[in-house]
């Protein structure tokens, strides 16, 4: 089983990394670009077992290690 | 329009990031954890414009400075 994790900085809280990366891209001429916000993605391999046993697990591991959520917001979602 | 790029190592490429992620999440009892690899998104807010040509550029960003192709595989999706 597959489980996807995304981690994204929480909207209102500043976000340095995405602020360097819109900064380069507008240096580099790609003038569209408005605002950048740069996340992590997290894919993990799972044992096989329950799917919605694995989900809490996941967000467990979250809530634990793989997210600040005073910062940062996730989003699980598991592939068979 | 926004444009979402997955950025995550290739595959057989080494990733460190996720074998510490792997090597945490197992020291804290996660013991169905059997691999984690971990990339990155970044979240683009583009001017409005045709959504091809936005994927071209989006795609040029990419090459230029979001990803390194030797090491790194990326993904492109535009949302309206």
């Amino acid at each position: 089983m597959k489980a996807i994790v995304h981690v994204r900085p929480r909207s209102g809280v500043l976000d340095p990394q995405g602020q360097a990366v819109a900064g380069a891209l507008k240096h580099l001429g790609f003038d569209e670009v408005l605002e950048a916000r740069q996340g992590k993605v997290i894919e993990l391999v799972l044992a096989d077992g329950d799917e919605t046993k694995a989900r809490e697990r996941v967000e467990q591991m979250c809530k634990h290690l793989l997210a600040n959520t005073v910062i940062e917001d996730y989003q699980v979602s598991i592939e068979p």
